[in-house]
């Protein structure tokens, strides 16, 4: 076997990642590793798909800050009640417990979810709509922030070969 | 270092995917995914545990649509009902809720869960009950589809370090 | 390209998990995993956060079996609702189901939820804590058991590159 018979692998410094959830606390962890990766000099591919493709929304503040209200923006209120966030779904806890977060979160200084999607995009992420998704909840490409690629599952798929990490949140 | 001492590295288009929640919703990310892959090539295994077990039952259909008694083929209503599915905890939501997202589906011609598994078993993806879950669910190999095999976690992580993709969902 | 300039791949039998959830239920995947993955000879890293930061707490037990009252221990009550664990957030279903999961595997021979963490203190899985989670949680190192390291998404991130099997839970 000669060398050029080798493969050598996938580059360890790329990642993806598949968005779910967009709930106000499940927001973070997609964020927090797409920025922190690609401040490290990896290569980052977030897919939005299910509930995670609002997170892509231009009125992101609003749509994070109406946890009061989560099917305001969803057509598809009993899918969107699925999530698994009952802060959601508990009349009276919703919005005590989002503005409870979001004090704690601001006391300790870590980011909002709408100012780590900037860092994502300024440190070039790229990032994916789920074309499924868009088409069941009714959304257009306009209602998405600039910048954006439109998407299905075997973009995902192609682009999960070609990563070294691949996680689904 | 001689090549033949070298690594060549995991072939990339191989996928594993852990099954673990089976409300409606939920159950079409491994689906989607499993297929789209396979349509592409890839070599799929997926291993069913926890939640996800249910979806190799034979009574598919009727297991996914009885999300408005989603105790019913559950020895352990209190473990299901810890599922990430608010839909299937709230009196009244639940029938109203499974049924607009059937409808949307159907509308939007999104396949069927029983659809898709029947793709995924036509396209040989590789699916593994978890035999754990299968014990404290007090389920049989012949509540399953057929064609599937039964492994432990020592099976899924034997197949996960052979494949390139490996999720968790 | 001579064989030196050859990237060999990562070593297969490496293993991250990222543990986010700390219901009775969703600690036993990565628990069950890391130690299977441990015992088969890999190399196991887990990195807890968010929900399930609390999993490393030395009164473990206690935490556990406190799902009926699931706030006791957190100072983010709304954050911890937001858990995809309805049982926690249902009055009367929590206590009853909880016992019964727990009879159930007891019923069945499954090692608890401590036994398996300290089978993967024994096996030398490496365990991190989050930094920020711990910042957020007003955890102090002290709460948690012996032996772990403190670190941030960086951390995980680096870990990662160099481990082929990469999960989140």
């Amino acid at each position: 076997m000669s060398s050029t018979d080798m493969k050598p692998g996938i580059d360890p410094n790329t990642m993806s990642i598949i968005v779910t959830k967009g709930s106000l606390d499940w927001a973070y962890p997609p964020f927090i590793l797409s920025t922190t990766a690609a401040a490290m000099g990896l290569d980052v591919t977030m897919f939005f798909t299910f509930y995670g493709l609002p997170l892509l929304m231009k009125d992101l503040s609003l749509q994070v800050s109406s946890l009061g209200n989560p099917a305001m923006k969803m057509p598809m209120m009993g899918m969107h009640m699925g999530m698994p966030n009952i802060v959601s779904a508990i009349p009276g806890v919703d919005a005590a417990a989002s503005k409870m977060m979001k004090n704690l979160i601001k006391k300790k200084g870590v980011a909002s979810i709408p100012e780590l999607r900037d860092l994502a995009v300024e440190a070039d992420v790229r990032m994916i709509a789920c074309q499924m998704t868009l088409d069941l909840f009714e959304y257009s490409k306009d209602d998405m922030i600039e910048g954006i690629e439109i998407g299905g599952a075997a973009t995902y798929i192609e682009v999960a070969t070609q990563s070294h990490i691949n996680l689904f949140i």
